[in-house]
């Protein structure tokens, strides 16, 4: 049941992601990819959890440290990025060490960020413990820290030596977070892959029974369509931005409601349906279309009705995303389920109809 | 008279070097290189000198600003770089800016690392000030800024769009600081290229009268030989660690002696010293490699003779250094003039033979 993603990069920089139940705590998992030294990065709550099984996984390095940060995005700042740094610098890591990232999506960013930038660049090990990070951070070599003024804004272009995927991880997960991942898997249903959609729409029950084989297959999906879209375009100058779908909306949703109240995957959700709804407005998807993907956000028990946001407050947040090139707003609309396009010069009617249109 | 060295890079990233005087002023000279936005990085002193001329040559651009840093190694910070960052998140900058880094090494480096991660990297253009940035930090993609524990611990690999290398900087340039560049100058020579030696030999008056033709021939030269060294290796891996000939040495002087009262080109030229007189104490050159060596820097009036600095506290300080690998030091020996190569598990009593034995 265990499998191997091989996440194709130019040069020497490919690297596996190792997928299955229960590989955390294998002897020696982490010896290929790590040299005398390693530093896990975590958090109090998944340490207490996971901590001890990927000791065991690392008993192959002679000095191993760790170093707790805070848990939340508020945390996701250039503040915890030196507190990593002061950890890496305190305990003489030099350039052989390896960084191990063990958490969700926040340690990842950060942990990532510093192994990017630690004397120029030292190993990075992802091991994801949710669902969001399992099929969205763990592939694709985005590392970054927030600024106030906005998500992101601070990061590297990292790619890890390896990622494991241990859907073993999910049990533990609480509910709400772990409906929150599955926005992303549907999204990558949508953008790529409609058998994926329909598989996911036939097996949505055993999934969020957190059933192993078939998270097993969800996220090896995930992995393998975002690994085909990473490698086709590494630093996200074109093809890459499709993996932006309902993000543009999503991101806007956070900075609108400070992050606090909404999950990211949430905001992902929300942002879908109104990016179907542009869609559907732009002629490019059908009413079925937009219905499949209301009805499987529904049945995921993602929230797809009335959020309680100012609709010019979300326009201009939009306007200052990442994605927005030479000041004009380009948005990834869904031409069918399994295919995606750039919309670029979106009237503004259009964007005011599909904020609304599905409260 | 104007050069234009090409540093061929794996990838799309290669970029040029226009090399020449007089080339500061030039209208549209940046227009190649930069789109709507631009972020012009300084310090006070440089500015009243150049940026004009910088404005000048930055007219295709709409949308600029300009931050002012401090001058010197103590402003080379995590907080120095946050600033950066927060001028161009105030200012509104987005993906499609350039970063354009006016200055000496602090200001490359500060602006560079900021170019590097503002918004995972963004167009970067260096416009080098001083004799050693211009032979060093303009090409091989190494930004950084320092940890209070070491130099140049945080940072990344990220190569510039253009390096303008006009040489007609260095006529204001303080007698001190252009005598410890030249200490860079004469590396070039030691470690690949015996016949620039033996022409900085016989041309050491004219370039310490700054005469301009030869300044454009060392720069062209100096900057050659790390091109090509660096685009065979462009991460640090292997063949270019023989630009760190003498910098082992000259990295713990600095470190021992807290920065301030020693340049950085200053602590080279001595570390330079001491290299020859491991590689001769090694057998590796001959006391006539290691008299014309002494000889040269000390025409060029650096340092050779005694630096007051303990022994043993310069023997660890050389253990903390970036390149030791797996605890091992390696260092750059010369194997004559034009020739060098790596030397590891070096006797400590050959060490500290090279340490004392200049002075």
């Amino acid at each position: 049941m265990n499998h191997r993603i091989e996440v194709a990069l130019a040069g020497e920089r490919s690297y596996p992601i190792m997928l299955g139940k229960g590989l955390l705590g294998t002897p020696n998992l982490l010896e290929p990819y790590t040299r005398n030294q390693a530093l896990v990065v975590t958090n109090a709550a998944v340490s207490g959890l996971f901590l001890d099984q990927v000791r065991r996984s690392l008993t192959s390095v002679d000095h191993l440290d760790v170093v707790e940060i805070g848990d939340g995005e508020r945390f996701k700042t250039l503040d915890t990025y030196a507190a990593v740094l002061d950890a890496l610098v305190d305990n003489r890591h030099n350039r052989t060490t390896t960084v191990v990232a063990l958490g969700g999506g926040v340690v990842g960013d950060v942990a990532g960020f510093a192994a990017a930038t630690y004397q120029r660049g030292v190993g990075l090990v992802q091991i994801p413990t949710t669902l969001l990070a399992l099929v969205d951070s763990s592939v694709g070599g985005k590392t970054a820290v927030n600024h106030p003024a906005g998500k992101n804004l601070i990061g590297a272009f990292y790619q890890p030596h390896a990622v494991i995927a241990d859907v073993g991880v999910l049990a533990t997960l609480p509910e709400r977070e772990f409906r929150a991942g599955f926005a992303e898997v549907i999204k990558y249903g949508i953008i790529a892959d409609q058998p994926f959609f329909d598989w996911l729409e036939s097996h949505i029950d055993e999934i969020l029974d957190r059933d192993p084989a078939c998270l097993i297959h969800a996220v090896r999906r995930s992995c393998e369509i975002k690994a085909r879209v990473v490698a086709d375009d590494e630093r996200e100058q074109g093809r890459r931005m499709i993996l932006n779908f309902g993000h543009t909306f999503g991101h806007a949703i956070e900075a609108v409601t400070g992050y606090e109240p909404i999950l990211h995957g949430e905001a992902v959700a929300a942002g879908m349906v109104m990016a179907m709804d542009l869609s559907v407005r732009l002629g490019r998807s059908d009413d079925r279309d937009r219905h499949r993907v209301h009805r499987l956000i529904e049945r995921s028990g993602l929230v797809t009705e009335a959020l309680d946001i100012d609709e010019d407050a979300l326009l201009d947040a939009m306007g200052m995303d990442k994605k927005v090139m030479d000041g004009r707003l380009r948005l990834i609309v869904c031409d069918g389920i399994g295919s995606v396009s750039v919309a670029s010069d979106v009237p503004e009617q259009a964007l005011r109809w599909a904020i609304t249109h599905g409260r």
